[in-house]
């Protein structure tokens, strides 16, 4: 059905596609190559929200050699007026003969009207090549359209023993700075940090994004504190950026708010904020990602509860010994059979550490 | 001072040394390329002690066209009379030109007593082209000649989180039948397994090599048993190859004796075995490489004493949280700086796990 033209060609609309990975969200990340003849002669990716789509990008590069093209885009084109017009009307009225999607609009109520329209308007449509690519390069888009949450990615540094800290709490740092300047990179690709205030009282760190380049975008730093502890000096409440902190009803929050921060309160799942509750406001506010950077009783409750998409671990060439802190505080688990699944997707070195990325498979 | 050429070709005789992985030791892995005009003329590798050396072997497929030849060795040839005669003889006789050998013999009285001779009939000879290669190669052999101890290795089997057990003990099997099957090529590559009684008791381990074609050949088992536990009908002492129980003085064995194992007594360190002790035994023994397959016990005690050499850790896509073993039981570090640095030298996937190998560097 595809050649492997079409799949050098649509390789390529990822690649671009990635481009807007730190500045597109919360739309998804799109890629578009317009082919002529067996030549590339347009291509585009949507950078920010508001501006140009992919498509659009691509057939203004085309100009008049997109008459009879076949577009290639990472993700079914748009058949409704949002910010811009849709590219299924740009796409018909610049004669491209041809359109192929990896993936259907993951949008329920949506998926397949692009394509509908331009069959309607006699383009050829195809669809599905490079779809598992193009679903995990917008996993969070997919997960907020589909589960009304973002996707959830859990960073832990930790020394190749699974220690995350002494058992005193120090842990500054653990990790080189190749491994921090990467999650540098997680940070930007995602639209909410997520941590707990036993982070934010031990370590007061920053969570914002430095040296990688964001358009200026900083993500949405989220706190879970039921008992709102928040200090209003919080470090992170002076840089750029938002913070919200979720607490439990009834707690007063007007020095918190005079500092900048957003407080927002959300019911009680035993004597902390109900994370489900949480994630559900963030998918309302149209955050795709959102990277958890916590300690163990956040990680493991959040594992304990099922809400971990993924798992970044960077792993320093150290050993940290028994004194020490591990990943996830969880339940007692008796048996080896109790043990939680995972699969490695991704393992490779980033300076004198590794980094294992693996998704929760059971 | 070498060409590429030659690093071809050393880097070839390096690759015919390893082919005696399994069977080489107690001698050092050689292997020997003979090149005469450009061309290879006679290749060898040392296939097991008693048999002929690698130069001998290349000489042999050589027959006349070793006149002027060059030998790339991985090692340097030997002067002395063992169970064979000495190759410089040979090379010597069959006219060989030049010798380029990776390294010099690590015996401190001998080295570069071999490229002496041949220098004095003569021969050019050549050093230290791959060197390092060639000492990672030998580390065991090399360990033993130069600080009269075996090269420890420490394998590791756990969870992505650093649990090696659940805290009841069980631990079968945490990692994948392809990360085990590796695991019987690093037993086949080691002149002993070492092992704790405590492990002993609790899981009753073979660790024997299976599946890997290593010419009948088990490495020497020995357990560390200070206060002589071990039970006579053990699962090791019926299987093919020899058992060490190593315990401190004063305790009774001849139950153990009858049931075919071989019981020394060694002073104690507090309340366990020496192992400094027992390593220098086997040293003597002319084992090259230890593998350690322990608890986290013995593990933290070899550590805690600068005993080990090199980590292969293999870690599992599963979580197993905090009611679970660690690696190593070490003494309480307080700080973050109190931590032992490593060096990982190689990181890989086997089946659905990684294997992280990494050296001790502090």
């Amino acid at each position: 059905m595809f050649t492997p033209a079409d799949s050098a060609h649509m390789a390529r609309a990822l690649q671009l596609a990635a481009r807007g990975r730190y500045t597109a969200h919360p739309n998804p990340m799109v890629g578009c190559v317009l082919v002529n003849g067996g030549d590339i002669v347009g291509e585009g990716f949507h950078e920010r929200a508001g501006g140009p789509h992919a498509e659009i990008v691509a057939l203004e590069a085309a100009r008049d050699r997109s008459k009879g093209a076949t577009a290639y885009v990472s993700l079914e084109p748009c058949a409704h007026h949002g910010r811009t017009p849709p590219c299924t009307t740009a796409l018909i009225d610049a004669g491209v003969g041809k359109v192929v999607a990896a993936m259907r609009d993951p949008f329920d109520e949506v998926a397949g009207r692009g394509l509908e329209v331009l069959e309607d308007a006699g383009v050829e449509t195809a669809v599905g090549l490079m779809q598992g690519a193009a679903e995990r390069l917008n996993a969070g888009f997919v997960s907020r359209v589909t589960r009304g949450r973002p996707f959830v990615r859990l960073k832990i540094a930790a020394s190749i023993d699974g220690a995350t800290a002494m058992a005193g709490g120090e842990s500054r740092w653990i990790t080189s700075p190749e491994a921090r300047r990467d999650v540098h990179t997680l940070r930007a690709g995602s639209g909410a940090i997520l941590t707990g205030i036993g982070t934010v009282l031990a370590d007061d760190p920053s969570l914002t994004v430095r040296d990688v380049e964001t358009q200026g975008l900083q993500p949405l730093r989220v706190v879970l504190d039921s008992r709102l502890r928040m200090p209003a000096a919080a470090a992170m409440l002076g840089l750029p950026g938002d913070t919200l902190v979720c607490c439990t009803s009834g707690q007063e929050s007007s020095a918190l708010r005079e500092a900048g921060a957003e407080v927002q309160a959300f019911g009680a799942h035993g004597d902390v904020v109900n994370v489900f509750e949480v994630l559900a406001a963030l998918g309302e506010r149209e955050i795709n990602d959102v990277l958890v950077e916590a300690g163990p009783r956040l990680a493991g409750y959040l594992l304990d509860k099922d809400l971990i998409d993924e798992l970044v671990i960077y792993q320093s060439p150290h050993i940290m010994g028994s004194n020490t802190r591990g990943m996830f505080a969880t339940p007692a688990w008796e048996a080896l059979a109790d043990r939680r699944p995972l699969e490695f997707t991704d393992v490779r070195r980033v300076g004198p550490d590794t980094r294992i990325t693996a998704t929760l498979t059971g």
